[in-house]
């Protein structure tokens, strides 16, 4: 049986995002999550380290896979889980966020999972709760646990992340997915490259540690892990918003694509795929595929985080401050 | 104390349908669930058979009564529900039902409850995962834990189904709980009528083993059981949409015509009603009205389907396949 | 360790107002959920004294926190908690309430909780059903719950709820929870006055033992506690809808009207707030402010009312009975 005390305490209040992490840090947490991949493949997938803990999830984004896994990953710790129905709520009907935080806090949750259209807000409501808080997304600037997600992906597939060649493609600039990536895979070691084109780059993407690619071809010359990225063209100003048949025949991943790769390589993506837009049937359910892979390392890496937040010995969970 | 071995295993992975289903199968989930019956008059409810264990319920179209039904069986099994909401997700905004179906899968579900539109909808999903799979409602094809609770009511009211006239009255033509109650009801002896005018009659009805009646006073005569359908008006093809006055004076069932049936007649009704345009107040709050019995053994039912699904001497629940 | 037998047992089957509870009652309500407070506190939150019971919640206008609070009550207390999604359901397009509620009971909840737009909604549901009602608000009727918690909050401040001045200010003619407050403060002995406009007064004030002022400095003075209402716009006649500058020129709280109270006096609001319309940020997160305060009474007051209603020494919860 797998405890506690067999991982390293985890010395942060909350997870807002990868940046701030050292290796150390997520080694210990991708560990945990290693761990507890056994745990969801068993019949018996419960663990009762959490009974009587709150989690509260707080969407204020639509997300069927990353609230799930969330719910499910703090249903088998055996916590009481809360899902706020924000869609009909004073939540949109004009409440502050930071009100809001106020009333989930005197609930007196032991942890919060927040998803938000702003960057930035899971870390505002941090400051303002006394419980552990996750953040499951804020806007196009971080999503932690989906980096996590993917290197524990890669590492089991791999065996280890350093020394990789990583080729992240699409649509960079609007993704909190390929931030939190590029930062977690560069602390882990890898040679991280992206590939897009100039208008969905960030401006400071020079700052990023990457090789930047602007052909397909190119970028995924002898990349060990190619992850494509969701097309999402509802963030786009209109005059920017590519054809989908455009985009396909540019960024786009099909078999004919993946030869520039190495022959192991593992082709991501963090779902929902917009099919025959940045990715062909045909890769995204070949053998090189590991996206379905990623939705079960999901669970075991949320349940990981929340375990290590609210493990008794971090720091922050010592009595006085409130649990 | 009620065990898995005082039933016989039940052979199958899924429940799609009653058809595929003998008279053994059939019997072994009413003698099931007719055990449960008594679990959920007590006031603590819970069985502990399937802690750890998780249910997904996937209702592509809104059911409160249904998926309420299914939640509190699993729950009173001990197992983690979760309910995905589809309303705002994507997969309402066009991830196919294969991509969900995998995704899902991926979560490590022991058993996924699915209702969907399409006809076909749950078949297709089982042949995607490796966890059992219940049809709750695909298009107009089947319901069968509507009908296994529809037989309950009534063994449990008249001691046997065996022999019984059953009239089946309404919209025959878009009922999924009318194909289902047909299939199920004829393996187990029952003489099933039917009672509809022509334009919602199915075309294929000669096949279906059943006594087709055009008028409601022929159709009840003698009949043992009643089983009113709702009239599925937002499923009609306009010029065929009969007004509610015109539908009640034809095939609605009110106390003038209960007299055609024997006197000890059931009458029955799946839910939600539409008052005074199949059925009329006066019999749905009679005394022959077996309709909130309905609900009741709807958990009890479900439970059962549950349990028969993932017990252990399953042969599909072997170590081996995915549990 | 607290147990049910430190209380007397209340002797109500369902708490659909305050109306009709003596002090006694009162008192043993507020003495349990004063006992709560500290579970709520601990890292392990759950009793488990209803184990196996079934919790509905059946909210027909959306309420972020009175739903939250009831389910983390409910989950607390080991019950099951089921949320019916009134929104996209059979519920909302034409069932009757009485169908729903016969439906709900043959489920064999234990308790239902219950909001909804129409006053009387939840004496009439009861009726209907044979587990315990709790009203969590029905139209302009009332809303225990929330006055309980009130009275919590201000007892465990002011140590006695006797002989203080209490002042509700606002949109009287709405609000639910000033008709209950106005009943919970009588019963308790304190002074109750309220203040507003005589648009946002109901025609029968003069019978409900208060006060009434026109003015805040007149009615402010020398108060114990302040209670802002919401301004409920969306349920006001259009000719009478006042601007909310103007609104907060007459009847919004700031710091300068805070002087015409006691320097000790509490500021309290049910939430969600109107920022600015009926208070100002300064009062709302100030040093007299228990807003966040009444939240958390809000669980503990809850899982009184649960516990008290299906307490094995309350008289309808005796076998016979549907429990």
């Amino acid at each position: 049986m797998i405890k506690d005390t067999d991982f390293p305490p985890f010395p942060h209040r909350h997870l807002l995002g990868i940046k701030g992490l050292n290796r150390l840090d997520l080694n210990a947490l991708l560990d945990r999550a290693d761990a507890n991949v056994a745990v969801s493949r068993q019949k018996d997938k419960k663990k009762s380290v959490l009974r009587g803990r709150t989690q509260i999830n707080l969407f204020f984004e639509a997300s069927t896979r990353t609230q799930s896994s969330f719910e499910l990953a703090g249903k088998r710790l055996g916590a009481d889980v809360m899902n706020m129905a924000v869609g009909n709520s004073s939540l949109k009907k004009g409440e502050t966020l930071i009100d809001t935080a106020m009333t989930l806090n005197a609930m007196q949750p032991d942890i919060l999972i927040i998803r938000h259209h702003a960057a930035g807000a899971a870390a505002l409501l941090s400051q303002k709760v006394d419980c552990a808080v996750v953040n499951a997304g804020d806007g196009a600037h971080e999503h932690p646990s989906q980096a996590l997600l993917d290197a524990l992906t890669i590492r089991r597939a791999k065996g280890s992340i350093e020394g990789l060649t990583v080729a992240i493609c699409g649509d960079i600039l609007h993704s909190r997915v390929a931030r939190s990536n590029i930062i977690c895979l560069n602390a882990l070691g890898a040679n991280v490259r992206v590939i897009a084109p100039s208008t969905l780059l960030p401006s400071g993407v020079g700052d990023m540690s990457v090789k930047v690619f602007h052909s397909m071809d190119d970028g995924l010359k002898d990349a060990d892990v190619i992850m494509m990225l969701r097309l999402q063209r509802e963030r786009m100003a209109s005059a920017f918003v590519p054809s989908e048949r455009e985009y396909f025949h540019f960024f786009g991943l099909d078999r004919a694509r993946m030869k520039y790769a190495r022959p192991d390589c593992l082709v991501m993506h963090p779902g929902p795929m917009n099919r025959g837009v940045e990715i062909s049937s045909s890769v995204a359910d070949g053998p090189q595929s590991v996206i379905q892979t990623q939705v079960e390392m999901g669970i075991a890496t949320r349940m990981a985080i929340i375990e290590a937040l609210l493990d008794p010995r971090n720091p922050h969970q010592q009595a006085g401050e409130s649990a």
